[in-house]
């Protein structure tokens, strides 16, 4: 089966789509909960797809250090090893090398840098990060880029841009094809709309099977977030999927997907399930505030999820008291299922276009809504 | 329905029964999951059910102090707040007064103490027990005693133990009576015959649903463990359900079903989970051990659970060194697995009459067998 993209229907700029891996097809725009270390923290990974997630992200810098590619390799690739049959994106490692490393050294040929595990020294280049997630069985390979610090003059963002164009080549190269994988280009050029259109411009050159927007929710803000992806976009093909990395709380996914990305990842949706909020159609709450303790509603009486269906909000607030392992869990499934929920009704809106109308009532609801009426 | 315990099967000393309970049915001899804090930690209710558990076990102590007995209450009870349909016992909270608890003071009237979480002062007596376990509507509910001290000489236990026996008189009086709904007594008198065969028979006098031997497990090895049971058992009645409270580890239990104990509760399954260790049918297993990183081989290859199914001793490895919840969420799994299917074992073994082949072959298995070729 040949890794592919289908473009089903279209609103405005926004489209609804369907990709196709060796491990199953995603239906886009879509959400990829993050599995930073081969889990999805807190979740069984059966759980994770009863959310309605398709597709998992996993972080080539956390798996190279633990447990290691070549020993995931020899388990049997990472669907394998972590029980997830469905298609997994790795990043490249850049980001996570310029956010958690220390002591790195940036050379044409790549990144030395050290672990923050335990302090050991390795090596990524495009080359090796290719190798790293062929190793781990991504059937969506990230190219391997410099992830440019923000804020940046153009000058320096330039000379970013350009590193990453020449290492996304050499990514490009060291690719394997085969049937059923895929690999990504990473727009890079900061916040100046010329650089962005270089860069674009530079991975259709080489041709890629998608292309990410990397660089942004870095500070920037939603408004220079928005105006990038619009100043990107026009110069992406039609016919290959768009992928906003790192991305982000529901209304950046709402206006991102206006503006016709195609793909998502965030830590938000589980990182605020282990720190006690919950996403809700009217905002987010916080379980740790004493005023659910006596609540026997459900955290969102309208939402189906596992948690919403057996559990009480005086229960969850009981467990995150008392720092046991089941609040957490609860949260963070009822926060992925918030995620899917919300990528399944922005996929329905394009269908039947009407996708302008959903964007209001989210926004109605979500930033204006009164979360006291829950 | 009646509270009722029937023998179906009897193989010298050991009992096949059921307990009949508001909740459901219970076959004995039974494991009791802990759920100390409404919740058995890392694990779904329903998960814990889906390991064979039909009663768990709450915490009396913990639960007054958090959520609280009348907050419970007033959301519709322990089953309903955590979740659970099943049966439910719950301890008197005098054990835990005594191990957790700060500045005791022990008087007639019953125990005022320091809580261990906020320091904020309490106090429990037989009547304030009874009216917390009715509160969270249990459906056994243990009589309050003192936890005597181990070791301790022969006129502190007897005290200890008459105190104990005049507030299970009160405990037993201030119970309410409700169908399918039990007390338990509690039968101390520490490593003394005399004082054993004294608790027992007053607690005979007063009349019980079910009857407890308490005070073991704390100490004093199994050798005495199993002398003690074997001088009290033969003073209680045959026609109501025998619990070891407390108890504990796998050769622990097969021993006491052999001397007739019917009921157990023991946090060491979800505890070693959380600390790495895994039961097995060879004896444990410690997954933090490096040799596990490259081992694709399931924990147990011929244990049919949900973690045995799925996941390789690699897999687990490595979630515990990334200190990952999945982690013990998986050994907890297995380990719950591993115990109600040595009660089933059991429970099959009476049916069959061959109870003492069966232990024969676990204690060469369990005690003697070679962990490696597992």
């Amino acid at each position: 089966m040949k890794f592919d993209y289908q473009k089903l229907a279209q609103d405005g700029s926004a489209r609804r789509g369907k990709i196709t891996t060796a491990h199953g097809e995603i239906d886009t725009p879509a959400f990829m909960p993050v599995g930073t270390a081969a889990t999805v923290k807190g979740m069984r990974p059966e759980q994770v797809a009863d959310t309605g997630a398709q597709i998992l992200l996993g972080n080539t810098y956390h798996l190279m250090l633990r447990p290691g590619a070549e020993r995931v390799a020899a388990l049997g690739g990472l669907h394998k090893f972590m029980n997830w049959d469905k298609p997994i994106l790795t990043d490249s490692g850049g980001f996570q090398v310029m956010s958690l490393s220390k002591l790195r050294k940036i050379t044409e040929k790549g990144v030395t840098f050290q672990s923050h595990i335990d302090g050991s020294r390795h090596e990524l280049s495009p080359e090796r990060s290719i190798e790293i997630q062929n190793l781990l069985d991504a059937d969506i390979t990230m190219s391997f880029d410099e992830c440019t610090p923000f804020p940046s003059d153009e000058k320096t963002a330039a000379e970013s841009m350009r590193l990453s164009m020449r290492w996304a080549k050499r990514s490009r190269d060291a690719f394997i094809k085969r049937d059923g994988y895929g690999i990504f280009g990473i727009v890079q050029g900061s916040i100046y709309p010329d650089l962005r259109a270089e860069s674009a411009d530079a991975l259709r050159q080489i041709g890629f099977d998608g292309y990410a927007i990397g660089g942004l929710a870095v500070g920037e803000g939603q408004e220079l977030m928005f105006q990038t992806l619009e100043t990107v976009i026009p110069h992406l093909p039609e016919d290959k999927p768009r992928y906003l990395m790192g991305v982000g709380k529901p209304a950046d996914i709402v206006g991102a997907v206006l503006r016709g990305v195609d793909m998502f990842d965030c830590v938000l949706p589980t990182r605020s399930g282990r720190t006690a909020q919950a996403f809700t159609r009217r905002g987010t709450l916080n379980f740790m505030n004493a005023r659910h303790a006596d609540d026997p509603r459900p955290l969102d009486a309208e939402c189906t999820c596992y948690t919403c269906r057996n559990y009480s909000r005086a229960y969850i607030n009981h467990l995150l008291k008392c720092d046991e392992m089941l609040g957490p869990m609860l949260l963070t499934q009822h926060n992925l299922h918030y995620y899917q929920e919300l990528m399944a009704g922005l996929r329905g809106a394009i269908e039947a276009g009407r996708l302008n109308d959903f964007a209001l009532e989210f926004h109605n609801q979500y930033l204006t809504g009164d979360i006291e009426e829950l």
